[in-house]
C-alpha cells in the first residue's frame, strides 16, 4: 500500500518488473525475471493494470533488458495520455452546475496524471463548467476524505465529503446528477472490481434512476477474465478497520482505536458490481455500454 | 448525543419532563411547564421516541406533578417490558447459525434494557440457537463499532465488524441471513427514519432477496406522520466526520483528523427507507407487515 491507485500501482510494477530484468544476472536471466514476474503479480491481486503492465515489461524482458526499460516508461507515459483522454471523453456526461459523486481515489494522486474518475469533472472545470463533487470517505483508509478532497481542494473545485453509507439518501434528496468511480479489474462481460463500497452506490444509483459511470482506461480490463465470478477479491488486515492513524491537533501522528476493543472486524478491500448496473465505461477510446460486445470491440480498437 | 438510543433518549426526556414539572413554580406552572416541553422536543428532531414520552408526562403534569412522576417512571419501565416482548417474538425469525447484520446500536446502551435490534440477538442465544452478527462500524460515531460490539464481546455473541458500505458485497457473497436494524420514527405507511445508511442497507438486501426488518416498540410509530416526508432529519455538524476522538496505545483520549485540511463535510444524521424496502417490523406486540393498515391496527391495540 505504499503505492496505491491503479494507473500508479501499474506503472510502479512496470518499471519494477524493468529493474528487475536490468538487475538479473547474465547466467540466470529468465529465471530470474520469471520470478520477478510472480513476485510483484503477488502484491496486489485486484489490480488488472499491475498484471498488464508487469506482463508487457516482461515479454520485452524476455527479448532485452533495454527494450523493458522502454517499455516501462512506455506505459507510463500511456497511462498519462489514457487519463487525459478518458477526461476529454468523460466530461461531455457533465452539465453545467452537475453534482458528481465519486468513490476513493480515482484522481491524479492515483494514476500518473490527471487520474480516471477526476479526469472528467477535471475536464468539465478547465471548460469553464461549474461542477460540485460528492466525496465519499472510503472507510477504512479513507482515501476519499484524505487524497480526493485534497487533490479537488488543490484544483479549487467545490465538494464536501460525506458518510459512504450516505450516497443513498442523498440520490433519494435529489442532490446527486451522475455516479463517476475509477476500477481495479473489469471482465469482459462489465462485471466491475472497486474499492469496497461501490457496489452500494451503484444499486443506489440503479433504484434511483442516477447514471453510474466507471471510468478506466483499456488496460484494466481483462480478456481473460469473463465474468466477476473470475475475480480475486483482496482481504486486507482488520486492524485498518480497528484503528486509525492520523494527526492531532499538534501535526502529529497518532493512532487510535476506531472500535471496542475485544471485537475483530472483516475487511474486504474490494466488491464486485454486475454489469447490469453500470450505465456505462469512460475509457481513453471513448463511451461504451457495459456490455461484452462493446468490450470485446474496445479491446481491438486501437488507439 | 449525551444520551443516544432511542429508548433511552425517550426514558430520560419523560425523566426530564417530569423534573420540570417537579421543579416548575405554583404561580406560573402552566407557561413553565410548555416552555419545558417545546425546549426537550427541539433537542432531537428526528427521535419519535422523545416526543412520545415527552408528551405523555406533559398529559400527566397538566393534572399533577406526582402523576408527571408516576408516568415517567411507568414509561421507562414499560420501555424495559417493550424490549423484551420485541426479543420474544424477533427470535423466531432467527434460525440456528443465522448471520444478521444490523446497523448503529439498539441493544441494551440504547434503551433501558435489552434493546431493540439487537434484543431477538440476545433472546435467540438465550434460547440455545448459535447467532452470529455482522456490526457495521456506523459513521461517523462508531456506534456499531464501539457500542453494538461491547455489548456483543460482554454478551458472549461471536461477530465482526464490517465497514458500512460492505455490507451489499457480504449479502452478494452470501453471508447474511437477516437484517435487523431500529427505528427513531417510523410513519404510519411504513416509511422508517433511522441512522444514516440503514437505507443502502435496504436496498441491498431488496436487491438480493434477503429479509430486511425494524425492530422497534409501538412508541416509536407517529400516528400524525402519514408519511417519510414528513419526517424531519437532523443534520449534524461536520465535524463529526472530520474528526474523530479515540483511544491511543497508553489508553488517554485524543482526537485526529479523520479528512484533508481545507475541506467541509456533510453530515445528516439520519435517513429514510421507504416502507417497500421493510419486510416488516417487530414490536412488543407482534410482527407485522410495513403497510398502513396493520400498523394502524398496532396503534390501536392494547398489550
Amino acid at each position: 500500500m505504499t503505492t496505491r491507485g491503479a494507473g500508479a500501482i501499474g506503472a510502479a510494477a512496470g518499471y519494477a518488473m524493468a529493474q528487475a530484468c536490468l538487475s538479473a544476472p547474465d547466467k540466470d536471466y529468465h529465471n530470474y525475471i520469471v520470478q520477478a514476474l510472480q513476485e510483484i503479480k503477488s502484491t496486489r491481486p485486484t489490480a488488472r493494470n499491475l498484471f498488464f503492465a508487469v506482463d508487457e515489461v516482461y515479454k520485452a524482458g524476455k527479448i532485452s533488458r533495454e527494450l523493458a526499460r522502454e517499455k516501462a516508461i512506455a506505459l507510463a507515459e500511456a497511462d498519462a495520455q489514457a487519463s487525459l483522454a478518458i477526461g476529454m471523453h468523460g466530461q461531455q456526461l457533465i452539465k453545467e452546475n452537475a453534482r458528481i459523486l465519486t468513490h476513493c481515489n480515482a484522481g491524479w494522486l492515483a494514476f500518473v496524471d490527471y487520474g480516471t474518475a477526476l479526469s472528467p469533472v477535471y475536464q468539465a472545470a478547465a471548460n469553464g463548467k461549474p461542477v460540485f463533487v460528492w466525496v465519499s470517505e472510503t472507510r477504512p483508509r479513507n482515501q476519499g476524505a484524505r487524497l480526493t478532497a485534497w487533490e479537488l481542494h488543490n484544483e479549487n473545485i467545490p465538494h464536501r465529503i460525506i458518510a459512504d453509507h450516505a450516497s443513498a439518501w442523498l440520490m433519494k434528496e435529489g442532490k446527486v446528477d451522475l455516479v463517476i468511480t475509477g476500477a481495479d479489474r473489469i471482465a469482459l462481460n462489465g462485471d466491475t472490481a472497486n474499492k469496497i463500497g461501490t457496489l452500494e452506490k451503484a444499486l443506489a444509483a440503479s433504484y434511483f434512476g442516477i447514471p453510474f459511470y466507471i471510468a478506466a482506461p483499456t488496460s484494466t480490463f481483462d480478456p481473460e477474465c469473463s465474468d466477476g465470478s473470475g475475480i480475486i477479491v483482496e482481504e486486507r488486515h482488520e486492524n485498518e478497520l480497528l484503528f486509525y492513524q492520523g494527526e492531532n491537533h499538534q501535526g502529529e501522528l497518532v493512532t487510535v482505536r476506531m472500535a471496542s476493543p475485544g471485537s475483530s472486524a472483516y475487511n474486504p478491500a474490494f466488491d464486485i458490481t454486475p454489469a447490469s448496473l453500470i450505465t456505462g465505461f469512460i475509457t481513453e477510446k471513448g463511451i461504451i455500454p457495459a456490455r461484452e460486445q462493446a468490450i470485446r470491440q474496445l479491446l481491438t480498437k486501437i488507439g
